[in-house]
């Protein structure tokens, strides 16, 4: 058990009481500066694509050079196997009587498709306008990064951490970490820690230190329709034939109503309630609807009626298609009636809706509305649950504090559309609090062509990480 | 002008008055045999691909091959340069008095993909169960070829024709035959003619010889939605976003009632009811459900309410996804909010439709449904009117008679679901009777993966059309 956070003094401060980073760290990360972006640039060149097994050497590799990083820096790790791709784990426990903190990141990175609208080559990372370009560069590997260089900042400066600090780093994580939950739950002993941190998100804006309270989460579908056993001339056949790909148009557009609501039964049936006033916190946050039509270039926004558009983003569930095959999609006319169509179908989910019960609906509303004449399946590829957090305690505090001192303002607390599935088990297995500090930016391109970390997001990031471990291991642990 | 056809007395007649296969035309066609199938096989491994343009060269090949075959045999051929591909004309005017015969094929060939369900090779003929399977096996080069070899017959036999003949074989039918009507409409004294053939169809089923007497049009559409200008995260953006691809699917769901009907607006205002005795007769023929429910592997038959089977097929107009893109389509889960949606989308007319009526209705149609948040494009990739004939005259008794002899059976008159856009603009520019006699069969699988032709259509086909010139040839002419 951590120390209550009113006892707490950080190490550096200014003469008014205000957290500053310490200065023997800010030198060394300065000082090191363009060696830490080339051993970034060297891991970004790394294409660890878990979703393609194509690329299960690159994506084995990728772990093998986060477990070398971590011996070099002082912080002995190893390559544990799994049923898919391997966890690395490095262990500093030399801080007795300080809190344990666990780091979590991961070194697999979303496939890069569709290569042709990438400026630069989604593997040979290029900085245009102070932007990191490349596939993982905020998404994971960048942000796992600083967290090893700001503890490579302490060792090297001082040789020890005021903190113990385990660093676990999965390569799953763009799949589903389908096979972390079972490793932490085995090896809860290795990964004990008083706090979990994880930095695989975003600022709210440029500038602008945010702390996650909220995750949505996600349940994953292919659903494929079944129709001819072959491709069919759409002359000698059409008229007679149930087309798979008019059948499939027709089960997607069941699934909203006209105000942009979710039209799957009972899928809001478990929907929690959120707090007014986080709600009015949430209104309150520099938002406008027009920097985001003009970040993604559209005209108008769309969405469930009666939210705005942070509430549709964070708080309310979705169901989106993220991918739509079928028939001849080359050049030209081809006059085919297809045989099979294919659709990739989303469920951002919210407290307390449940992955496996979200899986049950969509089956049976499918099933319900699926027409005849074809044979409609629905896969579940992956899930994983919400989750929401109430921020109070040591590391939340310290993570305030190490954030206003290298930005310089004071954090603001923030939802997220997105999905970080081992959050969850981390605090349900390990019964640790769990500290969600993301350094990407609005429009990073993550699991897009062009994804860009902003270089001083990924400096400010290893100064902050550096000076939050000085201000947690001033709380002492049990 | 033709001669009336009741005068008509064929060159072979049996004594019971019946038309039989000239004897040295069926000997030449039998010793040839394995040079014809030879000679086939070359033409087939022509990946001529009209629709892709990387395919250009081949194309222009298949030009070529066509040229050399038609010059080897004494029709001596020129290339003629269009805007697309090229035009191959051959000619032999050396029957004075004798009709002259207009025969036309295409070169050209639907793109082969997906190329993993091909058992052999596309463009590497392979005969399986009497069957050649190729791409173009029977769409069209070899209803093309077995013309060719037909003439070739008589020419290698008697050193002459019974008619006079021009042949003309496009490489653009199977995008639209684009230039083609302008083409006969520059070189109409060329290619003037008492009477067109075209073998580009198929029988109504293993041993039933067939005449055409209809054919469906078409409009073929591609249906662009564009939603944010890339990719974004669906877990970030999911929710306040419209998204193209489900916009896309609301879009074809509104393309038909719940009874199969289009629902267009306007759409059949233009259709013309059917002559009563033309569907009893197709009632009249051994046309079975389930036969059509087994070759194509389905359970059941969709399509418009209160038609048959054949009614769909070839008198009732339809509208039909041809091909789908949009997102991520590889392998595993990718949470991508797509930026883009492609429909390919095209529809059957049937007379008295117009295409370019069409147009204007699905692009009005789309225009009104298509939600706010995101910019849908309609673009006609091409169109073709709709056909129908009387079938009175001498060509057409001609081959009653010619397929009579050939297959051993009376010819039945059939609808045809498909296009062959440029059967209305001979009719009209040439003012001649277009013959449709075609040698393919039910799943030939033409426009999807292993294509076939009938060894013995290929075979008896030659045969009819070597005895139809006799037959024609002793009507006379103008």
């Amino acid at each position: 058990m951590t120390k209550s956070s009113k006892a707490v003094r950080g190490a550096s401060k200014t003469a008014r009481g205000n957290t500053t980073i310490p200065a023997d760290l800010e030198r060394f990360l300065s000082d090191n500066d363009p060696r830490i972006h080339n051993e970034l640039f060297e891991f970004l060149r790394i294409p660890s694509v878990s979703a393609n097994s194509d690329h299960n050497a690159d994506t084995r590799r990728a772990a093998e050079w986060v477990k070398t990083s971590l011996d070099k820096i002082g912080v002995p790790a190893k390559i544990y196997p799994t049923a898919g791709h391997p966890v690395v784990v490095g262990e500093w426990r030399n801080a007795p009587g300080g809190p344990t903190v666990l780091i979590y990141g991961h070194y697999d990175v979303q496939p890069p498709e569709p290569l042709e609208l990438w400026t630069s080559p989604p593997f040979e990372p290029t900085v245009r306008d102070r932007k990191i370009f490349a596939r993982g560069s905020v998404d994971d590997k960048g942000q796992l990064f600083l967290h090893v260089k700001a503890l490579e900042a302490h060792l090297a400066t001082r040789g020890k951490l005021p903190v113990n600090v385990v660093v676990i780093a999965e390569g799953e994580e763009e799949i589903g970490s389908e096979h972390l939950a079972s490793f932490v739950e085995e090896q809860k002993k290795l990964l004990k820690a008083d706090a979990v941190v994880i930095s695989d998100s975003s600022m709210f804006a440029p500038g602008l230190p945010s702390i996650l309270s909220s995750l949505r989460g996600l349940a994953y579908f292919e659903i494929n329709v079944q129709g001819p056993k072959s491709d069919l001339h759409s002359g000698s056949y059409g008229g007679a034939i149930v087309n798979p790909t008019m059948a499939l148009a027709r089960i997607l557009a069941t699934f909203h109503d006209k105000d942009g609501r979710i039209a799957i039964p009972g899928f809001y049936k478990k929907v929690r309630a959120w707090d007014p006033k986080v709600r009015k916190q949430m209104r309150s946050l520099p938002f406008d609807d027009k920097t985001l039509m003009k970040e993604t270039g559209v005209a108008v926004l769309g969405g469930e009626k009666g939210y705005t558009t942070l509430e549709k983003l964070w708080i309310r569930p979705t169901c989106e298609v993220n991918g739509l095959l079928s028939g001849y999609t080359g050049e030209g006319a081809k006059t085919v009636l297809p045989a099979r169509a294919m659709a990739k179908v989303s469920c951002r989910l919210v407290p307390d809706q449940d992955p496996a019960e979200i899986e049950k609906l969509m089956k049976a509303h499918v099933a319900k509305v699926a027409p005849k004449g074809v044979k409609v399946t629905v896969q579940h590829l992956h899930g994983g649950r919400p989750w929401r957090a109430e921020l109070n305690g040591p590391i939340y505090d310290a993570a305030r504090r190490a954030l206003r001192a290298a930005f310089g303002k004071e954090p603001v607390i923030t939802g997220e559309g997105g999905s970080i599935p081992v959050v969850g088990d981390f605090e349900r297995i390990l019964g640790a609090p769990v500290l969600l500090v993301g350094f990407g930016l609005p429009g990073e391109n993550a699991h897009a062509p062009n994804e860009w970390m902003s270089e001083e997001n990924f400096r400010l990031g290893m100064r902050a990480m550096a000076t939050l471990w000085d201000e947690y291991g001033a709380t002492g642990s049990s």
